[in-house]
């Protein structure tokens, strides 16, 4: 999965060395150049390494206007299926086993989503000596990743909690894209682990920051802290800044745990 | 003025300290990506940086279908002027006082253009010692820069070319974009200095390379040789070869002053 894709962002995988090939969703925030200008030459280069697998783009409609007239223009014919998928709502845009995604508005110049991805529960694990010791048949296991209690010839029953181990908790991302601002997005968001914010200019520039539907560090960090997330992320820092380091500082004294987003680098709640 | 602008082509100038700023004529050959995906992105930048000067573009008609999309959606009002100059017969598409620039078909799997550059003949240099010693007046120098005698006041006419000297003579480059080889491109682009022309393949995919609408290394050569070019650049190299030095070695063995475009260089030719 992949949010945004400004331009070289296929040059940057390269560097990073992130197989390109892997990416199957595409999420567009909004048609704002630095969001989208290299998905273009990223569903090209697709096309040039014979891709076959199907791509999903989720995105504001106008998206589609914009690559099918460039997709023309070269006279191109995709060796990939290429599914559109217009941002109309707040709701589920992507659902597997594994995960979930939601689209919610956000507040910007033009029409913009930010993005929640939720891991679903993951089942139970088995625990292999206790299923050794209490005989567990391996026909049953099934039962025992759904949570089910386990009751042996001799009637005796063995409880799932014995036999299995907890998994990982879930976890849950929600990428808030360019925005202003405001209040409604902590209930939108409320409970995620991590969350991104944009945070392109410092405090003292927040009148600044709304005219230009943008948000300060202190704002971000307001945001995190009253959508009970537990981690924070910061990113779209305003060209005129040379260093960031004032960022975190003024996130962290709203919400501890702020961080500057680098390029290249991991983060997890 | 910029010739053709791929995706990231703002960063390599970036990286190689050119001034986009300067840039007040971009030529695009045709609508592949790899010729003008960066475009937009530098157009995008033009405004942010406050561009003033006005823009001119030469290019196939839909290019400006595609970028007004893209500046709509943006719901983008630029700051500078932009030109839109549709390429659509051989002609001369610019001049000024230094330079003309005229377009050319050339034959690719879509509407394809290359262009040649001419500068114009310089005038000629005033030989300050030489207009001293005859005490040409200052009011006649321009009529030297045309070529004129001067005869003084004693009605002894003293020779231009004894009061000025030659300038550098004039330079032409011909940029041929992506092109299949064909016989005729040699009279278009007949005596120009430098020539840049495609060479996707080596020789030995002659076959490839026509069903592709490109060229080989010696087919390139062909045509410097046979439009009677003082140097050959080629570029436009296919991803398969790891090195590229065959291609110098198999084009010197048509015409001797062959080379590889490097990036980041400067040629003349």
């Amino acid at each position: 999965m992949l949010i945004d894709c400004g331009e070289g962002t296929q040059m940057q995988m390269r560097l990073y060395k992130i197989k390109r090939s892997r990416i199957n969703h595409i999420f567009i925030s909004h048609l704002h150049g630095d969001h989208y200008f290299g998905l273009i030459g990223l569903l090209n280069s697709f096309a040039l390494n014979n891709r076959q697998d199907e791509l999903h783009i989720y995105a504001p409609e106008k998206l589609q206007y914009i690559i099918q007239l460039q997709m023309d223009a070269a006279g191109a014919n995709l060796p990939y299926q290429l599914y559109f998928h217009h941002l109309e709502k707040e709701e589920i845009i992507f659902e597997d086993k594994k995960l979930s995604v939601e689209c919610f508005k956000v507040k910007h110049r033009i029409e913009c989503w930010g993005f929640i991805f939720r891991e679903k529960k993951n089942p139970r694990k088995i625990n292999v000596s206790a299923v050794k010791k209490y005989k567990v048949p391996k026909s049953f296991f099934e039962n025992l990743h759904l949570g089910e209690d386990y009751v042996n010839s001799k009637n005796v029953m063995i409880k799932n909690e014995i036999l299995t181990i907890a998994s990982e908790p879930p976890k849950s991302y929600a990428y808030c894209a360019d925005t202003a601002y405001f209040e409604a997005i902590c209930e939108k968001i409320k409970g995620v682990d991590m969350v991104y914010h944009e945070s392109t200019y410092l405090a003292d520039q927040e009148k600044k920051a709304a005219e230009r539907f943008h948000s300060t560090s202190k704002q971000a960090a307001t945001v995190a802290k009253n959508a009970g997330a537990k981690k924070l992320l910061m990113g779209h820092f305003s060209s005129i800044y040379d260093s960031l380091e004032k960022f975190t500082e003024e996130a962290r004294e709203i919400f501890a745990n702020s961080e500057i987003a680098e390029e290249g680098v991991c983060y997890f709640s």
